[in-house]
């Protein structure tokens, strides 16, 4: 095994080109031969043939309607003056819907035209002397469901490579079919690797890698109409690793090996896919995802998948799903795409195709998208986006205010029903845009964090619903209403209380250097973490570190900043910093200490347009009326709720 | 038990909020509690509480590169002239991607920038001689995925009432979880009941009718997230039809009977849920679906759904759907409407909303709808629609050319890639259709038939990509040509042949009648069956009565009409009619006898505009290069393929 370093990479169309060619040439796309399945369980499988209609559906006359069966020549010449007396049971045969038309029948008088007489002049039980009454002649064939009605035998019900309906189920009864022929289910083996790799649930210890990547994989293949089956975790090491190809080569239609991708020391992927078969492609130009290998043993495919989660799931949909569609005699369907405006300048590498998740929301007549996290490792990037924005390599990255197209990942209602919330980041957000979906599933509460003055400029943009804001006045000691009257001169915004909160410095638990307050900042042996220009938290650092005639450039990590009260807790839990200014909820979140240091006003700012959307008062409901939220805001620690909903 | 003849009906707009209304008060419509299952098992299923992350992801620092674990303060200083040594195992450690950093470490330098020297001065394999050589200084942290970069504990997740996805089970089994909490599939138990009722693959009798709707009802309910039971078929009989309803309401939290819901002599399903429970509405001024009866026994719902599959499948998806929903925590999504123009005139009752079907094509510049069979027993209506119009009951019908919006049943990359045939039917038509998606999964052919000058008028007003015609002119003796210049003398067409075919009379199996040729129409004891004027069998049919000297006046059934030659053949079959002019392929498919009266020419008429598409060059290789295509039509019998694919 020779180490590669760098490794050579293809651009993405070229690489699905020769991919596709490639697997074509082999005779590896044909689609997959059929399987005898009963008609009733067929939901979702794909025609292997055409099916053609048995029987005639209905196979005999039969009446649409209840009413009389009748022979239409008998009842020339009825009319409202001259009502037509037709016989019971030899000229008149009550029928139901869907009953056979006696034999020599040939139309059917609805009930509701009919008069049903009885003989007077007879004895009452005399069946055979009843008769019916109507008052219009009846035309040939009226009221009758003939023979083929719906369909007629021979008759193509669904052609080949049709995903079914339940419809189709139907359709397919009627004609005649209890068993049909559908596509062979494509089976996809997926092997993680790694030694590193433990199952859920295992107990944990430091340098486990919980193993999930194969079970999102298992559930695209699901998607995509294929069987996923989940190999054992095999260890890092080359004899075992082939071993395992070969036998899930034996097992399935195609092998996906994760990780084990990139070209470390202990990635063996590519080596073992090369000496048991041929590795064509490894590496191709894409953000992420370079690292994937596309391999073919003995006429199959196999594929080394990158292990981080969205590389995972980026190369997978690239490289796996048109080959399990092609199987099945489809093709992947091209997403219809959004047009988007980019609400911040996104800088992207020249010759590499970036991925870029963004979430969406409709802000007025604008759909905003809003770039998240960029990592490859980010699965919360994924989970969290509402699309990805495609960077062209040609591109050295895309300005704000800029159109994009986005490959949505949710339903256009689903985005439009999305509350953009942008501002200062508060752990409440989390809890109301959970009471807001499970009040008003259709609705969901999208969070990015810039905050408290980011948040403002947002409005001011139109990019968002709703700001998240916290910005102290120093000189009145008002919250909010000067920076909103001088950043939004222009717009009427209202602004409703969400909470008050403590902020304070959050040292490691034990506060194992003794940190008192802002004082101990300037202390040689201390290292702080600060929070971005523009967010509320770093305003009120400030007036402190004014208050106590402190001076900025005395404070180590000062300048290094984070995004949120969750990255300030984190960097303190995992000791990048002494300590750094936050709310309580983050503390208790991550068992840090707290050293109280304010109370502040957390507002929600809403423009006036968008405060009486139905969206935004349903939101104002929760935040007004939903006791188990404020409880639960309550729990977080450090929330005083008593202004809750209140318009400030 | 009373005989209800006529029904009261309910507006929809109405009924909804009655019966949607009366479920809340109930307290019917609350979200299922919790089940617990595998993470991993959890595809598409709902989340019944918020998911928040038990612990951080990474939950150590990690290394986000393949290379050398250090301390930054050890490489202050290097650059390129004064390359930093960092000494192997105390000074810089290898580490893979995913890797812990040893503790103390913080930062790692990536394999690419470092160069591995081996000591010299020294002998070989004293490993703890060796160094690694940096030029660049280390930022702290860089390249380390810091715990909780993806996921930090207490983060949610996913909010409650969430639909998963593959995405979602990674990042759950990533923040600690195996098992979640997911709402409990909503069983629906659904009654098929009628004693004419039988299963599938049962040898038929005149009378019975195949059970399928409980089948397609079931696949309605799996993909809406609930759990379909199929309840053995129940007998008409009142008693039975009761105890079927309170054993099928113990095991279920929704039953479903079907049908029985109209006003006949055997409909029971109002009366048993009126005995048992209430009747909450019964009859819904809609079409179709107009009897259908929602009820409430011991605060569950029971719905009796109607018997005509149209009628079930729009009930269903009106009045059971919205209700599993919410049981589900989630809310039916709005479908996004299509805008589409009407082809043709549509007439409705005034009254009733009706929900017409229809297809849609992309013709240049317009989404065109054809309506298709209007019929409530017209499942095939359903499969092959693409789409609902509704006609609201205020209206008494939609004019052509109308711009109508139109709930979609296929999605716009389908419907986009529909090539839209309008004119004369042939059933190579549903052959050519089903090579096409074979060959071309993403490409559809849709037809519509009303006879080929129907198919050319549709040409010139552009509602259709291609029309078959046959249509001969008398003088010059020309198929085709003469029309197409009369009608689009504006457009140019190209036309392409598809078949010559026999055309002749049908009659039954053995000539009953022994009918020889068109002289016997003018017998008193024959019915003929005629096509629509504008179709090219109707021009057949006139020119040989004219040669023939034959009054139409003189040929009884002249004026009835059929629009397909299935149409014609159907009506032979059952009697309907003695004989009908149509295409051999429609005797074979039913089993008619044939007597010969001419073979024409069947040509497929392509504007220019179109012929260059992609789409038609496709459907245009299949005619001239397929020839398993051409095999099958061959042996549909009758017909001549020597110039299929010839442009004429």
């Amino acid at each position: 095994m020779k180490r590669e370093i760098y490794l050579e990479t293809t651009p993405l169309n070229e690489a699905i080109e020769k991919w596709m060619q490639r697997l074509e040439k082999d005779g590896a796309l044909k689609p997959f031969a059929g399987e005898k399945i009963p008609v009733k369980d067929s939901l979702g499988r794909i025609t292997a043939e055409p099916v053609i209609a048995k029987i005639s559906s209905p196979f005999y006359h039969s009446s649409a309607m209840d009413g009389y069966a009748v022979r239409y020549v008998d009842t020339f010449g009825a009319s409202e003056t001259t009502p037509q007396k037709l016989k019971l049971k030899t000229q008149a045969v009550y029928v139901d819907t869907g009953d056979p038309m006696p034999d020599g029948f040939n139309a059917v008088v609805m009930i509701e035209d009919v008069n049903v007489v009885k003989a007077e002049s007879r004895e009452q039980g005399a069946e055979t002397d009843e008769y019916i009454e109507i008052i219009e002649a009846a035309t040939p064939w009226q009221n009758v469901r003939v023979i083929g009605e719906d369909i007629v035998a021979t008759e193509l019900i669904l052609p080949e490579n049709h995903k079914i309906r339940p419809v189709d189920i139907g359709a397919m009864l009627a004609g005649g079919h209890v068993e049909i022929n559908v596509r062979k289910r494509p089976k996809v083996v997926i092997i993680p690797t790694g030694t590193e790799i433990v199952e859920p649930g295992t107990e944990l210890k430091k340098g486990d890698i919980i193993e999930f990547n194969s079970r999102v994989l298992s559930g695209l293949v699901s998607e995509w109409g294929g069987e996923p089956v989940r190999f054992r975790i095999v260890p890092d090491n080359f004899e075992q690793l082939k071993a395992a190809i070969l036998e899930a080569h034996e097992m399935g239609d195609m092998v996906v090996v994760n990780a084990g991708a990139s070209a470390g020391s202990e990635d063996f992927t590519s080596s073992a896919i090369g000496e048991l078969g041929e590795v064509l492609i490894h590496g191709v130009n894409i953000k992420p995802g370079k690292p994937v290998i596309l391999g073919i043993v003995k006429g199959k495919s196999v594929l080394g998948i990158p292990g981080y989660p969205v590389s995972a799931y980026i190369t997978f949909n690239l490289f796996a799903k048109p080959v399990i569609y092609k199987w099945q005699g489809r093709e992947v369907e091209e997403p219809e795409k959004f047009k988007a405006v980019l609400s911040r300048q996104v800088a992207s590498s020249l010759g590499q195709e970036e991925f870029l998740r963004v979430k969406l929301g409709r802000v007025g007549e604008k759909l905003i998208a809003t770039p998240v996290s960029r990592g490859a490792g980010v699965l919360m990037s994924l989970v969290r986006a509402d699309g990805f924005v495609r960077i062209p390599s040609m591109s050295e990255g895309i300005g704000a205010g800029t159109e994009v197209d986005v490959e949505p990942l949710r339903t256009k209602d689903e985005i439009e029903n999305t509350i953009v919330c942008i501002g200062s980041h508060d752990n409440a957000l989390d809890l109301l845009a959970n009471a807001l979906k499970k009040k008003y599933p259709k609705l969901s509460l999208s969070s990015a964090h810039v905050g408290s003055m980011g948040g403002l400029i947002a409005l001011k943009k139109g990019e968002a619903h709703i700001a998240g804001t916290h910005l102290l006045d120093e000189d009145s000691g008002e919250y909010n209403v000067t920076f909103i009257k001088k950043l939004l001169p222009e717009k009427k915004v209202m602004l409703v209380n969400l909470v008050y909160r403590e902020q304070g410095l959050l040292v490691q638990k034990g506060n194992p250097k003794n940190i008192k307050g802002f004082k101990d900042l300037a202390r040689e042996d201390i290292m702080f973490i600060n929070r971005q220009s523009g967010a509320g938290t770093r305003l009120l650092t400030d007036k402190h570190l004014k208050e106590s005639g402190m001076n900025p450039k005395n404070i180590k990590g000062y300048d290094r900043e984070e995004f949120t009260h969750m990255g300030v807790a984190s960097a303190v839990l995992t000791g990048i910093a002494d300590t750094g200014l936050a709310i309580l909820a983050s503390a208790r979140a991550l068992g840090l200490d707290f050293i109280p240091v304010a109370k502040e006003r957390y507002d929600i700012a809403i423009p006036a347009e968008f405060y009486e959307t139905e969206m935004i008062q349903n939101l104002l409901k929760i935040i007004r009326e939903a006791d188990e939220f404020k409880e639960m805001v309550v729990n977080l620690g450090g929330y005083d709720v008593s202004d809750m909903g209140r318009v400030m």
